[in-house]
Parts: structure tokens; C-alpha cells; sequence
């Protein structure tokens, strides 16, 4: 491929825009050619991020400046309710959207709108949006037009399910237990006091227990995979000290006598970012920091028919920016890992 | 009160002998008149941990120079299986001795054998340990010459279910989940990779998954307070990056129209420690960091019959060292709270 | 003294006004009577910070509800700017006031303006005002109705070179290095961007190169107390990824055959919160967490006529709310440490 | 060049030997073929590092196994006292060799013996041994078969001070104060009790103050680029609760009028590793994380004729792995920043 596509950032501001910037730097399909931010409009990246000096010379645009609709494809890393109203002008032209915020996620309008207590102004395009879990949706992936990058909760939760709700393997009327641990970075980069330093360091707390965002997203796969699941699902996130890294403790239930470690291996056995471990391993989230893996484990409950499946990921990457990259290139025809062969940083 | 009680402790140089040493430092019944080391013999404590100097004068003994046996009280902070040789000869003369480590808390021979992999040296004086969890055995704590201090872990996770255990509420056959999540002091001072800074350090993962010590310790709870329960519980310990601080998070399947929080905010109605903050609201670990509370909330799964209880102790304090004085405090007889008035450090 | 000295606090909702409340709730001598906060009016002290649980039942009242002219002692916890405008009417009716903010630590008031960024609203006081550092200024403070609590940087610095200054012991014209390093809580509790855990955790950094606030003030206290030696004061601080704690490396000149290390433990010899260490020792900061001590010690540089002078407190403590307890209890005739003898929490 | 470089790194299971397979997992130009490890032979890498899973098939082996004399170049990331054993049999094949430890570092063999407290095994190679600093020895880098990796203070502090040195500004019998700040890695990947996440963790502390075995490393190439100063050098290293990067800050007398920031904006002008920041900006850890760069910035103290020069980089990075592969590039005529092209990972 001689030509490279020509990539604009929408809201490269946050951690999920300067993560993108950060895996596109050097992939070798790429140019980014515009990002954009209204209150930083004229200021160079470089001198808003000092990890990016030498690395680009872009400086941030206003949206109207920035001849978005001159690039191949554009990504969405804005706080909610922007991409529904931005993206709709893009994608008639033809160009390719990913949207990191939660805008086209939720096919039911209802009920995103409940959630996200707005109203959604493109619904006609929350129809053609993918959901852009390119181990469950690939081939979907590769024709749309807009995809709708999942969250990070969604994400580390999805992909230890999916082989086992493909399958129709989880047992109906039983409780499915997701207790999920985040760092600190899944709450975006905004003056906010809980999530200081002093507020947030040295210690740990649950939150959202009533009831998170991100639930019916996952309620939605699952519903979309096995039906008669959802019901069961009760998803507790908290709050971890530490910048990046998300780990989701599972508890299931299964039909029969299905080996969840059996499914899990063969189902991933080719796939380049899922990494099932070996029996008996445990994975840790630094195992995964800055690169687009998901690592995951099973192990029976001693004495008991109760699945646990432990399942990392970096919330920043195969959570958010690494995601929406593998998604693009999915979209471009790309090698799915083009640009994303980063080794994990560990220490 | 006018003579002070003198207390030793065998073993003050990790963690929790170094809090007994905070926490007594200012009790107004309390003279501590010995530490012993063998290691660390004719060091200063002041010089040892500096947050002591000018607090302390104490200078570490051998066991045979400090002449415990002088003292009405010693405080067992070692490792396990030095309590069982060491404390017999101590409790022979009618000293009292509350041992920190785990080598008096399982009342069944074989399984601490089975799980602590060494012979127990004093099987006799199992028999006559009083499981040092006041909120439960509290007379009995008052009788005793020998309290078997309870583990983090099964404090944390017992205090929830104490009340609904007594009232023989939780629903049979069904599992019963303590997701827990501990901060690294858990460990203990001693040289060792995982608990390096750079190893646990902006990390989580979860251990023991197939078995930790402190599994058979919260069944004989559970067993002993409503049976049948026990069978059905899943414990999973994970590594937290902070220093203090221990979250326990249960998912509970009650019988009938028993509401938990009502039920736990009448049990602890007038307890000095337990608190049991209002619906809705949410521990966090630091809210008693450094102080011998432990908080609890309670809140229903939505839609859903599971209910989740979430309680958070600092695992050096009510997790061990202030429920230490705790303890010591019921069985000499003074105020339930001497020493421990302390407010916890926030930020 | 039998009858409780009643207390207000205004601006109770940030680090320095919650570590007051830590302080203060089993201080024998007083009792808080009153918290306000304009934003949190109506909400208890409880329900705000919930390490307060069950240690106070106050509610935040706006100034006007509180009847702070009530009170026997008033400290104000407040944003710069917010003392010289309220305390003066508290003064006239007699009422005692420890401002441990800025309004009245320099007695140059164009000074003070230039570095501040306002005008100052009561000049008049700013004359009245002791600098509340009692180990240089007891007598005075012990006079005054009106203390101005010491920054944190000044404080560490000040101790470490009072002594020094008292005895003509520095060289002139050569530079006098302070390099300083704080925790974050030193920032205050208010959301900003760079304070987020995920910016300023796990990072390292220079800040205020080019003049920091503390500087005027260091430079009134070296001037007061040995001319011709501030000129030389080079001051550095950085932001360190810890939450409290404050650490200064000082590198000093000194005339002739002074001996610092003698000179500082003499001076000290019977202070109750100054502890300098034996020669040879290095303090750290977490040897003072949440405790009122100043720890010292004193190197000759090898191959050199350079001394480095190590100073450590706790930036909320001895760097703000503890010293502003000191400073009441000098104020009021009481104990020196009257509810001041914490140890220090470690780990 | 279309043959790849066979490469051995003896020692792999540290902080430096994980961070060089991290940084030639890509490296175009490098097959690794061999991983050292005495006491982890047999064990697969991938099981060793979780980070490395899918990366290497690498497999531990004895030295003997390894067959170490089949490769074109050799790292050791070996404890003090290894390499210059076992380096001289491969370098008289002709094996290059890139020695991470200190066993090269110090010309003068009575001053590392006494520093490093033991007997050099094989001084005549210490005189073949080129000082591995690329933007001060270049040259001789590309001609050796033995490059000496600096240390990480040295390396921070040295690239601040070289066009000053190379200039000769620096002004004779003033201090030079290196200030300077490490997080914890530098310490290595071994079990001790004052790197644990409960002692390192929020604390700051200095050490060495009487003598760090860096100091003669900067003294040397002090020594070696500009007589007369490095007596007056002052070197205190501070322990930082972070895990990865160092920070120095420097205080600077030069002579006449020198204006350090053009100077060494000019020398490091087409450097593609060090950055010399903007006027005013001020350098932060995290800007270089998991990247080889190194960025100062240099200011005025104000109202003073001292300079304040900071400097940082990942002590991992360019401290340690990456200038490691920085000369191994150079000593093979490779680009030299082949493989070293990384964005720094932020937050």
C-alpha cells in the first residue's frame, strides 16, 4: 500500500486522543494530518504533551480549520453527545468514523438515552454503526462505515464471554458476576477532585454499584450472543490506584460439562491480540501496559462448579486507543496489527 | 485503674508489631516493657523505625534476655508457627498472650496442618484459644488466657455476614463470593520480589485463586455461626498497589424478605468499631486508614435478588494490630476502646 | 483548665481544615464549635469526609449561621485572600485567629501584593500579625491575637537553618540552596488537571523555578534573623509523587569552625517537635507522616566545605494544621503538644 | 544490510535485561538467540516475563548452554563483579561486548576497587574499554569492542553538563551541586525490604549522601572534559516513590557570560536523543518514559548568576537498556536509532 491514509483526531485533548496519537506515530499506513480542539485551537501537541516533542509537528485546529473532511478517516476521542452531532457530515461524505465515546454503542435509543441522559440527534446512524469488537464483529468491521469503539469495562468483560455465550454455554437463571477493578486514567483527563492524586492514591473503593453506564452495553452483547443471560448479569466497578490497567473477575455459571479454558484456548488459538493463558497462570495488568492485549484465565472455584475467569487489559489501549486503531485497520484492509506490536512496558 | 498492665511483644520488627507499638504508645493502661528480635538484639526500636524515636526508649531482646515471663500480657507478632512453641510456657504461669499469627486459629488439628504445612506443637492449647473477633466471641474473649487473633482477610469478610450468619439468613446452596482486595502491607516486611514497588507497583492482579490460608479460617466462621453455608463460598484475594487498606466485596443470597442493611445496622447498632454507613452510600479504604473501624454498605444488585456488601478495614489495624488491643483491652477488662480512639489519616 | 476553649474553623472542606479536625477531635482542651463553608452549607462534616464518621456531628454552616464571634479561637483554612477580609472583625471583638493561609505572613505589604497578585484588605493587622513559627517566635506568639501560620516550604526550610541564622553562622555572598520536594496534598484539594493521579503520579518534576510564593517568605524570615544572607537563596521545589510529606536538601556555607550538627542538636536539645537525628542518619518523610516533628540531620559533603542540611516534615502537619494547633496552644496558655502526640504512621 | 546481528544478553532476568528484549523485540537489525540465567536455566522467557508472552520463545540457559561465542555482540546485564570475569573469553573471539554493569566504567582500577569493594579481574580490558556515553564518544564507541554502559546519575547529569564542559565555562573552586532523584527501579529486580512498596512507597528519602558509587563515574568524565572542576562536585541521590525515571537538577557557576541555554541548545541541536527544551519550560519523568530520550532545560535563578540546569530521563531507558542499544547500533554501524524509536508512554 504506497498511499497513506490521511487521519484526523477529534479531541486529542484527553488520554484516549493522545494515546492514538501516540500508537499512529509510527504505523506504517498513517499520516495523521489534523487534530482538533476548540479551547486549545493554535497551540502546538507537542507542547501539550511533552512525550509527543519530536514526535509530531501538528498543531491543534479548530474543527472548521482543520479540513476534516479531507482526511480518509476520523476518529472520535470526545466526551459524549459530540460525535452524534459531528460525525453524521463526515460519514455522508464517504469518510470512515471511529467513535471512542459512547454515542453509537447502544442500538436501543431508549435506553441510551435513560443512560446517558441526553437525547440522541443522528439515531438514523446508530443503525448502520458497528460495534467495533473486531474479535466478535471482524467481518462487520470491515464494510461499515462507523464504527462505535466499545468502552474498556465492555471490552475486558466481552472478550472473556464471548467464546463461552457463543457457544450458548452459561447457565440460565444464575448469576453472572463481574467484579471489575480500573486505574484511574478510565476516568478521562479533566479537573475532577476524586480523582486526584491525594483523593484517589492509596486507596480503593467500589462506585457505580447502583448502576453504570457501561452495564447495558455489556447486556447487549451478551443479549446478541445468548439470550436469556442478560438478566443475570451484575457488574460491580471500582476504583484502583494506579494510572492504567483494568481487571475484570468473573464468576459463571455453566451448562454441562463445558471446560471454559478448552473454549477459550481454541477459540483465540489464532487470534493476535487475546492471549489465553496456560492452566493454573494468573494474568496481571502491567502484563498488558501500553500494548493492545487482553489476557485472560480460568480457574474452578476450589470445591465448587463456579467458573472464575480473570481477564486484563490496559484500559487506555485494547480499552480505547488501541482498539479503535485495530478497528481502522480493519476497516482499511490493513493487517489487523499494523502499527500495534508494541511490547508491553514492565516495569 | 492505677497499675499499668506490662505488655510484651515477641517479633516487633515487621508490620504488625510495629503498629502494636503505634497504637500502645499512648494507651493510658498499658506499659510496653519488652520487644524481642533474635536478629535484631540490642537495636534501639528508635533507631529501627524511625516514626519511634522519642516515643520509645525499648532496645530489642533476645527472648531469654526480656523476661517476658514479667509480663501480664505478650503480644505474638511473628511469623507462623512460633506462637505454638513459644506462648505455652508464657500462658503456664497465667500470662495472657494474644498471638498475631495464625498458629491458634483453626480449631481443627489437620486442617491448619494441611494448610500451614508444619506440625502443630501445641494441639492442647488450640483447644483452649478463643477466636479473637470481639464482635462475635466477646465474652469468651473476656475469659481467656489465649486469644487466636483473626486474619485480614476473614475480619473484613466475617463482619459483614456476622449478623445475617447469626440469624441464619443466607440462602443454602447458593454461592456465596468475597471478592477481596488487599494493599501489599498484607504481606509483611520482608525481603521479596513480588512485593517490590516496582513489581506491585501500578499493578493488580489477583492471588491464591486456587486456595489461600485464609479460606478454611473464614468456613470454620461461617460453619460455626450458620452451617450448610460454608460449602458454598468462593473466596478470591487480589493484590491492590497501596500500602493499607483492605476491601472486601460479597455477593449474598438471602432467604426470603430479609433486608441486610437493616439487619446489620441493628446488629451493630452500639458497636465501637463497626459502622455501617447509610444506603446508598459507599466505603472507601482510606476513610479508616490507620484507625480500628471497619465500614460497611450494603445495597441490592439492580434487578437482580444478590445483594452486595461491601466492607473495608486497614489490614494492619482492625485486620490485625488494633483488633489485637481490641482484645487485650475485653480481657483485662478496661474500655473496649483504650488506645484506639485514633482518627484515621486522610489524605 | 476546666472550661473548654470553643473553636470555628472557616474553610473546613480542603486538606488543611480536615487535618484540623483530625487534630483537634480528642484535643483535651478544646472543642469545635463551629465549620463553614459557604459551597457545603448544610451538609454534615460526616457525610463530607468520611474518615469524620462518628468523630464529629458538626454541620457546614455558611459564615453568617456560624456565629463565629462565639468563639474564644478562629482558624481560617481559606484561599488566599479570604482572611484579610473576614478576620479583622473576629479581632476586634478579641477573638484569637490563626490564618493558615498567606494574608499575613509578609510584613512588606507591596511585598505581599506583588506576589499574591491582589490588594491587601488590612494592612493595619498584617503589623500585629506573629509569624506563627514557635520555635523561632514563642514569646511573641504566645502575646499575639493574631498568628500568621507558616507555608509549608518555609517551614521546612526554616528549622533547619534557625540556628544557624541565630548565630551569624552563614557565609555571605555564597549561595544558599534550598532543593525542595513535596507531595501533592501540598496543591490543596481543588480539581485541577495537574494534580490528577495520573499526572502526577508516578512522575517527577520541577515547578516554580522562576519564583515560587515561599520565596518572599523564606527570604523575611533569613533576613530577620542574619541580613546580607537571603540575597544568596536559591529555592527549587518539586512535586513529588507521594501524597504528603515534604523533604528539603539544604546546601550551606558556613563561617569558620561552626559545627552545624552540634548547633542544630544544641538549639533543639529540648524542643518537643524538632528531632535532629544522630550524625550519620537520613530522615524520611513517611517518619513524620501525620505527626507535628520536624526531623533533621546534618552531613559534611564528602571532600568538601559544603554542609547538606536534610529537613523533613508533613506538609499537612507541621507544614500547616499541626503547627496552627501549636500555635493555639501557645495562644491559650496550654500544653505545648496539647493534642499533638501522634506517632507517626509508617508504613 | 540484510544479515541480522546475533545477540546474547547474559543475565536477562533484571530490570536491564527485560528492558533490552523489550527493545529489541523490533529492532530490524537484531535477532536475540540467546538469554542467560544461571538460576532460571530452562525456564521460557515468556513464563519469566508475562510482558513478553507471543514476543520471545526465548528459553533461559546455563552460560554453557548458550553457546555465547556464536553471537556478533554480547550485553551483560549482570550484577558488579560478572562481566569483567566473563566478558574477556568472547572479546578475544571478537565478540563485542556492551557491559551494563559498572565493571568498565572507571579507568583508574585502585578507585573502582575501592568503591566497588572488590579486586578487578581483568584490568587490561578496563584501557580497551570505551565510555559507552554516544554524544561524548561517539567515535571511539564506533572503533571498540567493549563499550562501558554508563550509569543512570552519571548518564542524567553528564549529558547536562557537556557543552559546558567541552567549552570549559564552568567556573573553577565553585560547588556543583548535582541534586538528584531516582525512582525505585534503579535499584534492581531484587528481594530487599527499603524497595518494597511499603517503604519506598510515599516516601522521599536521600542516600548515599556520604558517598555514591556514581560519584567517581561523573567525576571522571569531569575530569576527563574540563580540569579543576570536579572537586567541587556535590552529588546527593534521592530515593522517589515512582518506579521508572530520574531527574537532576543542577546548580551551575560558569564563567563570564556564558549563556548556558544557547550553548547547549546548540551542541544538542541534530542530537536525536537529547532535547533541549524552550526557555522557561521545565522538564518532567514521565515525558521520557519507556523512551531513550533525555530533555533539559535551563534557567536563571532568579535574582542570581547561578544556573539551574534539569535533566531527565527513564533510568531504564537511556540509563541503562537503551543506550545499551544506542552503542550496540553505533559500535555495528547501524542507524542509531534503530529500535529506539518508541513514543514515550504518557500517562
Amino acid at each position: 500500500m504506497s498511499k497513506k491514509i490521511k487521519v484526523g483526531i477529534v479531541g486529542a485533548t484527553g488520554y484516549t486522543g493522545s494515546e492514538l496519537l501516540r500508537l499512529l506515530a509510527h504505523h506504517p499506513n498513517v499520516d495523521v494530518t489534523a487534530i482538533t480542539s476548540r479551547s486549545e485551537a493554535g497551540i502546538a501537541i507537542a507542547d501539550y504533551f511533552p512525550s509527543l516533542r519530536g514526535v509530531y509537528q501538528l498543531v491543534f485546529q479548530t474543527p472548521d480549520e482543520a479540513n476534516l473532511d479531507q482526511c480518509d478517516a476520523v476518529f472520535f476521542a470526545t466526551p459524549n453527545g459530540v460525535a452524534m452531532k459531528e460525525a453524521p457530515a463526515l460519514l455522508e461524505k464517504g469518510i470512515k468514523v471511529i467513535d471512542l465515546s459512547a454515542d453509537y454503542r447502544i442500538q436501543d435509543i431508549p435506553t441510551w438515552e435513560k443512560w446517558y441522559g441526553m437525547q440522541h440527534s443522528s439515531p438514523e446512524w446508530v443503525k448502520q454503526a458497528v460495534y467495533g469488537l473486531p474479535e466478535m464483529n471482524r467481518e462487520n468491521i470491515a464494510q461499515t462505515l462507523l464504527t462505535a469503539n466499545p468502552g474498556c469495562y465492555p471490552t475486558c468483560v466481552s472478550l472473556a464471554l464471548l467464546p463461552l455465550l457463543k457457544a450458548g454455554a452459561l447457565k440460565e437463571n444464575m448469576p453472572l458476576i463481574a467484579d471489575c477493578k480500573s486505574g484511574v486514567s478510565g476516568a478521562g483527563r479533566k479537573a475532577s477532585v476524586p480523582t486526584l492524586l491525594c483523593e484517589a492514591g492509596d486507596n480503593f473503593k467500589a462506585y457505580g454499584v447502583s448502576g453504570h453506564r457501561h452495564l447495558p452495553e455489556i447486556k447487549q452483547t451478551i443479549n446478541y450472543l445468548q439470550p436469556n443471560i442478560a438478566d443475570g448479569l451484575i457488574f460491580v466497578p471500582h476504583l484502583t490506584p494506579m494510572i492504567r490497567g483494568m481487571h475484570a473477575t468473573l464468576y459463571v455459571h455453566l451448562d454441562g460439562q463445558n471446560n471454559p479454558h478448552d473454549m477459550l484456548s481454541r477459540f483465540y488459538q489464532s487470534s493476535l491480540f487475546v492471549d489465553v493463558l496456560p492452566e493454573g497462570a494468573t494474568p496481571e495488568t502491567r502484563s498488558v501496559r501500553g500494548a493492545n492485549y487482553c489476557r485472560i484465565s480460568v480457574q474452578k472455584a476450589p470445591q465448587s462448579n463456579v467458573w472464575i475467569i480473570l481477564s486484563v487489559i490496559d484500559n487506555l489501549v485494547k480499552g480505547a486507543a488501541g482498539q479503535a486503531v485495530q478497528n481502522m485497520n480493519i476497516m482499511f484492509g490493513l493487517e489487523e496489527d499494523a502499527g500495534l506490536n508494541t511490547v508491553p512496558l514492565l516495569p
